[in-house]
């Protein structure tokens, strides 16, 4: 089984997100699966989908994209780990949802109606926020639930879609961090 | 008065969102508007939101990026054209939003409580999509009406934000496009 964590954050290490990927590989692992970590920022991900490349027929594909899209179809099981900036991931993680969830390998529509070309995998996205989970619901609705589960995951066939919010991580305390750690963990383990 | 017309399309010239920026560009100028248009894609703006720049205290931020300020925090009116993409704007515009509506100068936390730094000005946005409205509303929860509304422009203070979504484009014939070119231009008329 093969697992792609997708983490988005800023700093080069240290942070509360950088803790959750290292627990999902050190869990995946332990588990058996093959875990590919990709740290967007660490490897300075290009974000932009130029008209080039959106432009390309299937078979045009190829080179460092092929190889992006060939890493999702072989995925049994994504992580995703980004803060909540705007209600949305940051823009470095936007891009890769942007070029590499491609229409025609991830999903397609036909004169039959949409295609979801990956069904049968699982999801799990975790963000970190600082504005208060009940606030985040209320007042902002809770924007990245709907994006991730229902937008992003449910057009390419994933309706097994979990996802858990962490805040707010700047009002709290290393105690209540590595409680959150804990339950990330659990959250993940029910899907092994 | 000034008007800060963001554009994020993928293609150099021709499309929809294209037209949209030039009928926005020509009716503000005709009511007596400066207007700045910023093509993002055309300019090769650069969407990501480092560390070392997140870290810069309000003194601290220079050059391009306090120019990126100060030419926000000029306008009286923005005007924002994208496409729908996951229900979000492409990576370019979300990367603009998150390195320059920035806090500490749009808006910012104190003791006191929030506090939106850009009140009395005004937003419209223009988004195009292929996903007919009423799928958008019922399928897909219209995330960029929340996303636009509530968490960018409320958050700085600007209530009186427009949104206009144009879709389906890619079913419309050049008479439905040239009647949602006179009612974009009828909806901004309304903000002057």
């Amino acid at each position: 089984m093969k697992a792609l964590i997708v983490l988005a954050n800023e700093k080069k290490e240290g942070s509360f997100c950088h803790a959750l990927a290292d627990m999902a590989k050190r869990t995946l692992r332990d588990a058996g699966y093959e875990v590919i970590l990709r740290d967007l920022y660490a490897e300075h991900f290009d974000p932009i989908l130029t008209h080039e490349e959106l432009s390309l027929s299937g078979d045009e594909v190829s080179g460092e994209l092929r190889a992006e899209i060939e890493q999702i179809l072989a995925t049994d099981l994504f992580v995703v780990i980004h803060p909540n900036w705007w209600g949305m991931p940051p823009a470095i993680l936007k891009g890769w949802i942007d070029r590499c969830i491609r229409q025609g390998f991830c999903y397609a529509f036909t004169a039959d109606g949409p295609v979801r070309m990956l069904e049968g995998r699982k999801a799990i996205v975790f963000t970190t926020g600082n504005t208060p989970q009940e606030i985040e619901v209320s007042v902002n609705h809770d924007p990245l639930d709907n994006l991730w589960k229902n937008i992003v995951f449910k057009t390419v066939g994933i309706d097994d879609c979990v996802r858990m919010n962490i805040a707010s991580l700047i009002m709290s305390t290393p105690q209540q961090r590595e409680q959150w750690l804990l339950e990330a963990k659990a959250e993940l383990e029910k899907l092994l």
